[in-house]
């Protein structure tokens, strides 16, 4: 049976610039009581550009909780808030310098139910145009250029860790290739 | 130019039973510094297992982030220290209560590599057999089977939500219907 957890106390541990921790007590069916860590995220945005040629724009940056150089398709956070449509059209423009004529949901991911709300928009960015990058202040990445079928295979060989990026590649190729 | 982050200062300001929480400063190639918000987590698996008429086991359950019931894959958390495949092999025989002949890793994802070190490892399950199922106490959730081709269908249409339940079926997929 599925079960909807009744919240009956809600601890915030910490409030921070980007997220949120709390502890919330809940009721399960049994009348016992769990408590469970959750997260709070503003959300976010990712976006794959597919140029005229099948070429995708990928960046490659540090990420700091894995202290890892990881590739990923161009993302960003959402102010709380945004709209997610939005968002992604400056982060396009910010990271790789590309504006687009059309613009395809790919979905609604969440990476983590388990702890956290965040939610991912992933979009489809078609017929592009280029024009100069304007990355965050404390942003350092660097713009590579893919086949879509290369991304492909490197996603069915384990080579892109990334979860939205992994998702973008293989729903992009599937509408392009099938 | 990508750029390595160095740690200055950290501050933990949780210390939970499954996640922590801390800020980091780090400094920025021009000298200046930032701060990040880290959570560490102890890592997950997700199991699609497919049977010999190709359907495949999903798990429904209540999901507190979300105060949503969400369509996933059999998936669990790590114990600290734990290997992946042995958790992955547990978490498949209590949850939908089969164990597997056969396992193929389908890769190593990063959920949300922006603020979480969280690591979740795929496992592509066949050979089945079946058994009683074990879920743990505080887990309450509905079996459900799927033929995997419905299961692809539904990924395309933005369906699927849960981020290693899309890359499992979207994987899969390509490996039996290619």
């Amino acid at each position: 049976m599925i079960f909807e957890e009744k919240t009956v106390d809600s601890t915030t541990y910490f409030d921070g610039r980007i997220i949120k921790l709390k502890v919330d007590t809940v009721v399960l069916p049994d009348g016992r009581s769990a408590t469970r860590e959750l997260v709070n995220h503003p959300g976010g945005v990712g976006i794959i550009a597919l140029d005229k040629d099948d070429m995708v724009y990928m960046v490659r940056q540090y990420r700091k909780p894995y202290d890892e150089i990881v590739l990923e398709i161009p993302a960003g956070k959402l102010n709380y808030g945004e709209d997610p449509f939005q968002c992604g059209k400056r982060e396009l423009k910010e990271e790789v310098g590309v504006t687009a004529d059309n613009f395809e949901c790919l979905g609604v991911y969440y990476p983590t139910p388990g702890f956290c709300d965040e939610k991912i928009t992933l979009y489809l960015a078609t017929d592009l145009q280029y024009g100069n990058t304007n990355p965050d202040d404390d942003e350092y990445l660097e713009i590579e250029k893919y086949k879509i079928d290369d991304l492909y295979t490197m996603v069915m060989n384990n080579e892109i860790h990334d979860a939205k990026t992994a998702i973008a590649i293989l729903k992009t190729y599937s509408k392009v290739r099938r």
